[in-house]
């Protein structure tokens, strides 16, 4: 079967959704000579200012999905809690990618899990749970402590509960608004690890190095690349994040967020996988000459993917609400690229903008990142899973 | 005197002008959370597929001026073209950087060297050309070859008659259309060097590692740094375009174009000044942290100038004309960035794109782009001075 045409210089992608990753997106699609028409239902969302066209409108609007999808030549996605209903009548008039089914597959935490399983890809141990009285079921199952998840519309540490008690099962049952949830072993990580990786339109898969998260009060405070692992269990994280592309059919960049053991033979899990590109591959806009932003539209227009080896080693710093007040004062620290998202109102903990220090490769930029960050930073390499 | 109030994210920057330059700039703005709204004479420009706003009217329209200026909260321009009366004009409601008077000053020659010459700085010797009768005597003092210049409007070649003999007076005349003119000294210069400097609202400046400049057909062909001159040469080129944003007050990023003669101790000319960021200074953005364009952002909006360090070595080659249509091609390159302009149509020798090629710091990039570069590319280091 012949390979579908690329999406040529001056056509126009649509995105689904306003934020910050739809706004790196269009800069990056620009740098192509290629045009973004970004959905969103609010106004004055980041990625409408630097957007080609902007439809403003909520998303089961039929008016605007008609006139959205005949001015676009195809859709992507900055975020997976986009309506599938959207994406899928969308998918009948112009390509989606990734496709509504992979969207939907990832939606629902528990079918993303049972496709892991199935692929004999190791996650933590799950069961379903559907009402109150699966929990204690699951909890003997399972063990404790454990982490009950909804199954959709999670994000951030949002809609979960650790349970470290069979006495919780109420509590826990309220956290989640009595939503269709699962129950998850909580791992005792040693490391955050995600992968980004992307897969085009021929079937070709490439992989950034593998990268270090650091969480703090459930959202992402740090990205380092290189993350300090052994260069097999590197291996293992780009094999098993290309092999879930592969086995998805997946078109574009994929966020696949993994948990690793300590120990001398840890273990990789799987946590969760963004059908979108992903807060810690920012650095690879700073970093590599093809960022995860190009990747993502060079995938989806078809065009052959770019390299994804990095010049620098790389530190990615979130700017969480006001944070971003520092602006002036960040703009002047040395050999750091200051991202900043143009958002109307500055909430705490919301992601404003971001940092990248960048190092000559091979320093390491670990031990860099000690001495050179404030007290309030040094915390919290620990995170419940999520 | 305390310095002006930096602009802050979220504000909007004016520019005047809708070209690649204009585009690069809101996109570097937009990085760095600031709006650009762009005014041209055309629609379908290439900022203006990128930029928050638009006003598409001539220069000269009033109520377009009026508008403008009630929108946006500093001015800038991505050419020098622009008609210094809506500068001046523009002025008087907000601030524009660099100033009117900056841009006066440049857009003739004769006022642009007669300023570099006060100031002691090298440039090739010339002559005020009013009228055919002025040349005779201008040939007598300055010598052939020589090179006739229109004063004003001039760029990549255009209005420019090189004189090997004195019989070719009427012949060079006719090529300036009998335009105010300069007639200047013929250089045998080796190299084309260029540096790109910035000077920002706290008078601070910074300067990028000069660039090595080849020509084809009087239109940049590529850009190489390092540029392969001595230290002390170097240095000279820094100090140089260091000392003349100083004594303008300049107030962004300037790209200075100096001829470079072979020798032991060759000397330096500066040739033009170009008050705008520079076709030789687009691998800023690949090769080093805060490029040119952001550079020039910094300055105008009062930041602090960012550092000018790169961490590759690079080659710039810009796409001319039917070069783009190979697109799909050039984005298979290995360590290349591919920048597409997003123009409508396709004219010979027009500015469509450019790749930055990028190399391991301390590498030879000219070796390399010797045996990379196809053969139509090897040719013509040699350029008349314009």
């Amino acid at each position: 079967m012949a390979a579908p045409m690329p999406l040529a210089p001056g056509r126009t992608i649509g995105i689904l959704g306003g934020g910050q990753l739809g706004r790196m997106l269009s800069l990056a699609a620009a740098r192509l000579g290629l045009r973004c028409h970004v959905w969103c239902p609010y106004p004055e969302q980041p990625a409408v200012h630097v957007a080609t066209a902007a439809t403003v409108a909520p998303y089961d609007d039929a008016a605007a999905l008609d006139a959205f999808a005949a001015a676009v030549d195809l859709v992507t996605y900055e975020f997976e809690n986009v309506p599938y209903a959207t994406a899928h009548a969308l998918n009948r008039r112009v390509p989606v990618r990734p496709t509504p089914e992979v969207l939907a597959l990832i939606q629902d935490r528990l079918s993303e899990k049972q496709f892991l399983r199935a692929a004999g890809i190791l996650t933590a141990p799950f069961v379903a749970i559907d009402t109150a009285a699966d929990l204690p079921g699951a909890i003997a199952e399972i063990g404790l402590p454990a982490v009950l998840k909804t199954r959709r519309f999670g994000y951030d540490g949002k809609g979960q509960f650790v349970l470290t008690s069979a006495t919780q099962v109420e509590k826990a049952w309220a956290a989640v608004a009595g939503a269709p949830s699962i129950l998850e072993c909580h791992i005792n990580f040693a490391h955050e690890i995600s992968a980004i990786v992307a897969r085009g339109l021929d079937g070709a898969t490439a992989c950034y190095d593998p990268v270090r998260n650091i969480h703090e009060n459930h959202i992402l405070a740090r990205s380092i690349v290189p993350a300090g692992i052994a260069a097999d269990v590197s291996a293992a994280v780009r094999a098993t994040a290309e092999r879930i592309v592969r086995l998805l059919d997946y078109i574009g960049v994929m966020g696949v967020e993994m948990f690793l053991e300590a120990g001398a033979k840890p273990r990789l899990y799987v946590n969760e996988l963004a059908p979108r590109v992903h807060n810690s591959g920012h650095w690879t806009a700073d970093a590599c000459i093809v960022s995860q932003f190009e990747q993502h539209v060079r995938a989806i227009c078809g065009w052959p993917l770019g390299e994804t080896q990095r010049h620098s080693d790389a530190v990615m710093e979130n700017l969480l609400g006001h944070a971003v007040d520092a602006w002036h004062a960040l703009a002047r620290q040395p050999s750091t690229a200051l991202h900043l998202y143009d958002k109307m109102e500055i909430v705490p903990g919301r992601k404003m903008g971001h940092l990248t220090r960048l190092f000559p490769l091979g320093r390491n930029p670990e031990a860099v990142l000690e001495k050179s960050l404030p007290a309030s930073g040094a915390a919290a390499s620990a995170k419940t899973s999520g």
